[in-house]
């Protein structure tokens, strides 16, 4: 056997970590075969187009939301409020630097002045911050907890692979037991209850509410902009994520009162409309990488250790909102 | 011994939990002594100004420089490009969303248009991304690491007693064997090596560079905007973090082209100034809540374990990026 052959062998052990392939994570996205990409329907996606900027170019925001049987009190709610374009001619009324966006009725708090919200919104109770298997609330094993888990369609994929075969991703999260995708989202789980639940990464779409924390209708609305606020997590539902347009929300200037408030209501940005996909006829297809997919599983190793010429030094682990789930315009 | 004080007694246990103490985070900073915060010497500040906004209003950035022994091949360049106000005149020229601002001589890259650089800028080699103990190279245990940064000054602080002595924040990072804040910096370290390095967090100033790992000079600076890009440690050097005024570089407009370089230069951000702080005689003095004092401890707690009435869920943990170090204008 050559020397050559022999270093194969080794690289091939699936024990081993994989060879230099010089590949990055989007160079790996973009070899991928159409088969590992998913259409996202259109009856999932909202759309929000914000005035134009100052010189005269459009802002697009498109969101994604949140799939069942995640947070689905709030997405019924946020449905009916686009539905009804409840948010059309109200404003994005503070923004925060590395914290969040903010849109809905500025004048919300003062009752005399406040939009009226369309009938039939439902109040979700705090329980729905999180997801539990049926039963009594127990504490679990990390194995009781993965059969559980495994038992949700969608979560058989890449990231459970990837963090417990032995791979080079080290598995770490200080906010919870496990993290995970589930049907192309960012998921974590505790042992304790157990439990499951969405949580707060760059871009993810939350909703605001007052002290009491069934208060939130999703009329108010957040988009994080900064690094990951996950200890929102279970305290705040995440009931989506902008898949376009996040820099028209995180480029706004930053509001100059406390929060991120902008003292001045001309310094709010006007939102055209928010509505259902469905309604907008130009819209691209977009699609996203299966998070169950083989090229998912290389993405997420070469994102956790890159191995292209410019890096001399590998992580060897990633956390879960720096693995960002690839999403494209379908051609 | 009444309820009361039983309950008191069971709170003063150093291995049990704080009770409800209600406080937030910045509610701790604020009630923090005096004593507890740390001057920054102006030594360690350059002051960057870049041209006013739209409306006219000033954006004055002030940046602190990494203290030794971390990095400082680069951070002397820094100062010296800096005392020679090389980047007056140049230009952010690269704003990438949730990625990195970028400024320096946009056209560098073309040598017969590259303005050039001060004499004596040191050419440092890739080693430098890290510090390791004096001796052979070797793989160390915990133990030994511990022992090892806990000889560094500026270590025996809060974050090291807070994840290794039973209080409840759980410890674990993805990227590292261990994290610390090592004189009011995050810090990273392995048990491979071992070796420590400071840490790419939302606000982290690094030195850009071709593919070669010793090809940076200081000259071409990056800042972080978005989720820390931890994948970054050790591959670019962290000279510094902007302590006032990031907002200035987070909220500039995306550029269009790849990687956000702007396609037309017209839309560059010019830099008026970039120097050291003993230049600008009006500039606030800074100073730090010590990473070692009873007060970062308590509000790192906090800041793990959310107890104030409006979170219905204390995290249990909380990444190295995600507690950011107080920093404020001495009064």
């Amino acid at each position: 056997m050559s020397f050559l052959l022999a270093l194969a062998a080794v690289a091939a052990s699936p024990a081993a970590p994989k060879p230099a392939a010089a590949l990055s994570p989007g160079e790996i996205v973009a070899a991928s075969p159409a088969s590992d990409w998913q259409a996202i329907s259109p009856d999932d996606l909202l759309v929000m187009d914000l005035a134009p900027d100052a010189k005269g170019k459009p802002r697009r925001v498109v969101i994604q939301l949140m799939p069942e049987p995640f947070s689905q009190g709030w997405v019924g709610n946020l449905r009916k409020l686009a539905a009804a374009h409840w948010w059309d001619g109200l404003t994005v009324y503070r923004v925060q630097d590395n914290w969040v966006s903010q849109w809905g009725d500025a004048d919300g708090e003062d009752k005399a002045k406040a939009k009226p919200l369309p009938s039939g919104l439902e109040q979700v109770p705090q329980s729905r911050y999180v997801v539990r298997p049926e039963g009594p609330e127990r504490s679990a094993t990390h194995e009781q907890l993965d059969t559980w888990l495994a038992s949700m369609e969608g979560t058989h994929g890449a990231w459970h692979a990837l963090t417990h075969k032995g791979t080079a991703i080290k598995d770490a999260d200080p906010y919870a037991d496990e993290t995970f995708f589930y049907r192309g989202w960012p998921l974590a789980a505790s042992r304790d209850g157990p439990s499951a639940w969405p949580v707060h990464c760059y871009a993810s779409i939350g909703v605001a509410r007052d002290a009491p924390p069934d208060t939130g209708t999703a009329a108010e609305l957040y988009a994080a902009i900064g690094h990951a606020p996950r200890q929102l997590d279970r305290n705040l539902a995440v009931v989506g994520r902008v898949i376009e347009g996040i820099q028209h929300l995180s480029s706004l200037p930053r509001g100059p009162a406390p929060m991120g408030v902008y003292g001045d209501p001309a310094e709010r940005t006007p939102i055209l409309s928010l509505h259902p996909a469905r309604e907008v006829p130009d819209l691209p297809r977009y699609e996203l990488l299966s998070t169950e997919s083989e090229s998912f599983r290389s993405y997420a190793q070469a994102s956790a250790n890159h191995r292209e010429p410019f890096y001399v030094q590998p992580a060897g682990g990633i956390d879960i909102c720096n693995l960002k789930v690839p999403v494209r315009q379908r051609k």
